[in-house]
């Protein structure tokens, strides 16, 4: 939760004046998000979202973020819709920050998804994953495998003030993940970070996707380890095979997996576990003097890595045989 | 900025089910308030404030704040209006605090107000100070004049920290009040903290009055004197007189002033400004560690006082001679 950008209203009137969405009548800063300044904002025309941009989102990837919004909108996934400024950008700047105004979606956030939302879940993902295909735009995923090692070797020997022996333990699975790691799945734009804070409900239907700035192009299947790793764990580490069961079906009713997925599912989830846990592990062991945002715990990632190593089959995930 | 206690989906809903105002669509937590956690709240039938009253508030003057701004609100003035529960109780509680569902204000905070929002002000005040003479309830204030030897003795030795010799000139100015403060002046209900923060606007209009935590009955004078301390003074410790006729002119358009509340001006804003300096001096030698909120600068007050030590007459502020 922060507001790391303070927005006057000399700024924010200035800033409205190069959008056509009428003048503000209230404006009121989010504690929610941790890489960027959300400002809740009420126009004459409606509600909005103002996003100011912070140091932790690069400024060359926002083009693809937005450009990205407004391709999904349009075909119709329920996600905020940028808004064009009068010159027709996205994009604008304010207060020292590239900033951009997006439509304010209903719903709320649930914070323990019973197997009912893990079901709407999976339709919405494949949804996602089919409304991106003809996006015109690509971008690598920062944090793929190759950018795992460099991050363990930031976290280095501290490792193991976290928990004994977690440096070991993660450099073998790391070499183990190498010689299994597949390629040449079928491959598009993914989400690659939706949590539960991510996904919007009204009742049991899913009203909204959002934060799509890890968005990137990859393996579809590997957005889908995520939602696993990310909503079908219990709080006391185990795996509920009915939510599993859910998300998956619901994926399937929408985009079939191929044979080739499936397969790679089990070593999916143990990669997306090993990317959480090393994000982490590097927040935590970095956390500034006076930080606003409490890190979270890297071990809970390491725990369900753990699971997925033994994992033989998608079939232990809840897939249909 | 703060959000002091999260709420979880589950216990939001099953707090709204004690209510008739339809069933939530969205809420976030603002990143607004020292005091209080405030949640936007977007139902199906209109947009709230969820306020959950932190520690610094005693549960048992919740009823005098609530029954006031009912009062307020029912009296025409643009406050929140508490939502009662279907018990019709405007007090309830959830996440293991006390709390109110008010309505949502449109209407912005203006950092730097122009004469014209200080007229605005002005007026806004006076119908409040009109508005509450009939409320039933009555609450002494906490930080009146008894309350400053206390907090000083609390700051004691320490205060010569922030400033070289403070200790020396505020015991010397709580002696000078002692003998001049001012009793039986004209009385009801006030504000007692109209920041800037408190006040919306939308254009040059006052749409709304909030934040009624510190009200309590005492001196009408002295809300206005809180008033021209805190909107009437340049970021460079200037006063500006223009503002001060200003909101003056603003207020008595509505409400006159009595010769004695004219005559007693010059020592009640000696005395607010001595009642804010103290606060935010105990803030600022107390601050926790790992605090989410920056202490205010007790300097500000101080040199403000210093500021009024030196007035004879209310036309130094701008009353109309």
């Amino acid at each position: 939760m922060a507001v790391y950008t303070e927005v006057t209203d000399e700024e924010l009137s200035a800033f409205l004046d190069t959008y056509d969405i009428g003048t503000v009548l209230s404006y009121k800063g989010i504690a929610e998000g941790v890489e960027n300044t959300n400002y809740f904002l009420h126009t004459t025309q409606g509600s909005y979202i103002l996003t100011l941009y912070e140091k932790r989102v690069r400024e060359a990837d926002l083009p693809f973020f937005l450009g990205l919004m407004q391709h999904l909108a349009n075909k119709g996934l329920n996600c905020p819709l940028p808004v064009s400024n009068r010159k027709g950008e996205p994009l604008g700047r304010v207060a020292g920050r590239p900033a951009a105004i997006i439509t304010f979606l209903d719903g709320i956030a649930i914070r323990r998804p019973t197997a009912q939302h893990c079901a709407a879940l999976g339709g919405a993902l494949a949804n996602l994953h089919l409304a991106g295909q003809d996006f015109g735009m690509t971008r690598p995923n920062a944090l793929s495998f190759d950018s795992w090692p460099p991050l363990f070797a930031q976290a280095g020997a501290q490792a193991d003030t976290v928990s004994a022996r977690l440096a070991e333990r993660t450099g073998r699975e790391l070499e183990a993940l190498k010689s299994v790691w597949p390629s040449g799945l079928p491959s598009g734009v993914i989400h690659a970070d939706l949590f539960t804070d991510n996904v919007f409900f009204i009742g049991p239907k899913v009203s909204g996707l959002i934060d799509f700035y890890f968005a990137c192009t990859d393996a579809f299947a590997y957005d889908l380890a995520i939602c696993l790793n990310a909503w079908c764990f219990e709080a006391d580490g185990s795996f509920n095979l009915t939510k599993g069961q859910a998300m998956i079906a619901g994926y399937q009713a929408v985009r079939r997996l191929k044979s080739e997925e499936v397969e790679a599912l089990p070593i999916l989830c143990r990669g997306s576990a090993m990317r959480f846990m090393l994000t982490r592990l590097v927040d935590w062991l970095n956390v500034p003097p006076g930080a606003l945002v409490k890190p979270k715990d890297p071990l809970e990632y390491d725990r369900k890595l753990n699971f997925h190593r033994h994992v033989r089959h998608a079939r232990e995930y809840g897939l249909d045989a």
